[in-house]
């Protein structure tokens, strides 16, 4: 077995849980109480936010311990913007933000606040001088992530600090991904993480507040972490926490090299051992151990399963994948593939004999999805155009055992007759991959040049189709409600 | 060493450390991911769910986890005034809620909405009718605490929880300090519980929301525990706190006679071995573990120092050993005595040894600090009236080495002249209890009939010099701004 969702969550360090023994037994107590054992609690206590504030470069003062890298997230947003509200009311984000950044963003909007959310590019990388660009008089806060935790790009932190203090904008910093690689360089007023993506335990995340910020949490708050997170305090957690991140900073260097190696090797392998696939996320300005890629014609879902039953876990952006409709908003404001989508995060330690397996193991896995789906390899831009036989009619949907595949397909194309016309497939009422899928098969029935009609209602399907024009090289001459219209390449359209 | 500050803190139930081990290694991954490192933390959520919803007697779907029985009152009272936002604005509390109840109101008050606080009587316990009567047709939500965490009083639940079903309105019981004896009986609405006060692991509190009560969670929620906690979940937790709730609840009939005998004599024999000292709360309707008196003449923090020196940890509601300067808001809506108050909440497997102990330590402990504040028992009602030296004058502040204690007045006070007239003492400036130490000396100087006006801008002044005045038989004529006015007994005044 295999964990390569580390980006998710990690198992406990053997620090962390040598800490949170020693302290469930010496750090039950509360802090605040004047006996002997509360007055031993908030020694751990402060031992722990000394050690945790030098791993952020911050004082121990502003360092806040929350229930979660979440809950610090929530309170550092909702604190700066209360406290910010005369300055005014917009929230400036990056498009590619953890869903906990947006859903407080959200909140912001529900209650009259706006939401401004800056692009990326096809990397998932913000523009320095758009940043500069989307702060203003109104702003009242800015927010972005040190590193994504879908695809791995680093984002230009530090100077997109520089920029905001110049604005006189705080800049919260998320964190979550690259804590556990080293502090966040720059003049950032704000800053959150979360232990257990470090080997920390569940139940504790960081909220960094610099002296001189303004910083009012919304909500109930109580005497406790600078009224920042009421209740009673998480010591033994805190404690392992503080503890597992520095013992991991301690390897940081030398395993991220190590870790940086092995996802450079799944990075240049898979396109070549897997066909019709997309590597996503900056190749370099990256985190060491996540690479996520994109395989055509695949459910993510199945493909999870049947790499489960290999013996590995790794997590995936598919909208099939999740309990919503719509995939991932990280890959479709990259505008890049989401059907098929994997995310391979290696945990420390991982073995380079095991990403090699997993190499190994990949090609069989897709395949198997793809024979299940009736899906193969589909014509690239440059290869023989299909027959159109259907051309000017309308296909049935995608189901049914006995259609050819995308690949019969190919194989039987041949000379197509010039300037045949147009094909409608009628995908509605499929979920991803299949009307990719049905519309790979069509564009091998029209001629160089056609026009391929693709109805289909999945949400997925706004990202998927032209994300495989780009891919495969046809022309994708947009969308217009439920149709989408694909011009097979090499023809005059 | 005793630790008798149960009702704060408890260590790690054995039952809770050794699930809390087990589950580090094996419910540490997302249980939302399909992997089976996922699957494995899942089905550890949904049994220690189970269990959780068994021991509050709640279906499992209708059982939320959040970080903390404080985040629990904080999203149970939002979310349920949020959802009944257009039944109305009105929240019901009683005046001795746990204080992040109050906070919560405090919230709701900032938001427009109001807080309706129903008084106690003399033990802390609302009436029912009373309370029937402060539901109506604009209120949304009431809130009352099974029972008391400073003095152990039982709220009559199950008829307040008819009382407002009849009503219409859904009822909060924060259970937080009663779940280890038992569950909740009555058709409550919403419950809480806080899993480190039955020695469950910190980080972990319940939140219950019987199917059918409108309940929408203000803030940023994802699809966590039902949107009521958002972030990743504290599976070990969780399950530590589960286990351990089962655990104590197996030992709950047995301990709990027990631990009532064990109080019982502490209620008993405080009076008798400490003079001028008032033990509060119901004798009868109590937790079985808890116990609160107040000591005349006593500088709660002194005194939990004298007590800890000796072995002992234990709590107090006095001002003067929080970070506050107003005492106690349960002893303030009782009206009773506030300083030199202790609160002893005697943990399961509390010996008997441990009490008696206890009860030859007090008295020495509490005179102890009287002496340092030169302060000895207090001439009672009935006492002969001490000299009235300084009638119609002003006496200085309390500090100074050389003056006479309460004691000394009363040895030396014998017959007064009749109708001596009136003292006042200048006590602005000094806190509690030196301003009452000032007025039991005064008392000592004027004969029966006669007035002290006490001068005291300590806040707690307006508790405990009525209070005082109850205790020792007094009249109590009022205060205006920091003038305080005691008539000493058996005059005609």
């Amino acid at each position: 077995m295999s964990y390569f969702d580390a980006a998710s969550s990690l198992p406990l360090h053997p620090v962390a849980r040598q800490a949170l023994l020693a302290a469930v037994d010496e750090g039950w107590a509360d802090p605040a109480r004047p006996h002997r054992e509360g007055r031993r609690a908030r020694m751990l206590l402060d031992a722990a936010r000394e050690t945790a504030a030098e791993a952020l470069d911050c004082r121990p003062d502003e360092l806040r311990f929350t229930s979660s890298g979440t809950q610090a997230l929530h309170t550092g947003i909702g604190g700066a913007l209360t406290a910010r509200r005369r300055a005014g009311r917009r929230l400036v984000v990056s498009a590619v933000e953890h869903s906990a950044v947006l859903h407080a963003g959200e909140t912001h909007e529900r209650a009259g606040g706006l939401l401004h959310q800056v692009e990326v590019d096809r990397t998932g990388r913000i523009d320095v001088q758009e940043w500069a660009r989307a702060l203003g008089e109104d702003c009242a806060l800015a927010c972005l992530q040190s590193a994504n935790h879908e695809v791995g790009t680093v984002q230009p932190v530090a100077r997109v600090a520089e920029v905001c203090a110049e604005a006189g904008v705080p800049l919260l910093v998320d964190a979550a991904q690259s804590l556990p690689w080293g502090p966040v360089e720059g003049p950032w007023s704000l800053l959150t993480g979360s232990a257990h993506k470090w080997g920390g335990p569940p139940g504790v995340g960081l909220l960094a507040v610099r002296k001189g910020v303004r910083f009012a949490p919304p909500g109930p708050v109580d005497e406790r972490e600078s009224g920042a997170a009421p209740g009673f305090g998480n010591i033994p957690a805190v404690v392992a926490a503080a503890a597992s991140l520095r013992a991991v900073r301690a390897e940081a260097e030398a395993e991220g090299a190590r870790l940086r190696a092995l996802v450079d090797r799944i990075r240049a392998r898979v396109p070549g051992l897997v066909p019709d696939t997309e590597v996503v996320g900056d190749p370099v300005r990256r985190l060491p151990h996540l690479v996520t890629f994109s395989c055509l014609y695949v459910d993510g879902e199945a493909l999870l399963h049947a790499l489960d039953a290999a013996g590995f876990s790794v997590s995936s952006g598919s909208s099939c994948t999740s309990g919503t409709l719509t995939p991932s908003h990280v890959l479709r404001a990259m505008g890049v593939l989401s059907e098929g989508n994997v995310r391979v995060s290696l945990p420390p330690g991982t073995q380079e004999s095991e990403v090699d397996r997993f190499l190994q193991v990949l090609p069989g896995a897709v395949a198997e999805v793809r024979a299940r789906l009736g899906a193969g390899a589909a014509p690239a831009a440059g290869a023989g155009a299909g027959a159109a036989e259907d051309a000017g009619g309308t296909t049935a949907g995608a189901a049914g055992p006995d259609r050819d595949t995308a690949a019969d397909v190919a194989a039987t194309a041949a000379t197509p007759p010039e300037g045949a016309g147009e094909i409608t497939v009628d995908a509605r009422g499929t979920l991803c991959p299949l009307p990719v899928i049905e519309l790979a098969k069509a564009v091998g029935r029209v001629p160089a040049g056609g026009l391929v009609r693709v109805l289909a209602d999945d949400e997925a399907a706004r990202l998927d189709i032209p994300a495989w024009c780009e891919m495969t090289g046809h022309a994708f001459e947009g969308a217009e409600g439920t149709e989408y219209r694909v011009r097979r390449a090499g023809g005059t359209g």
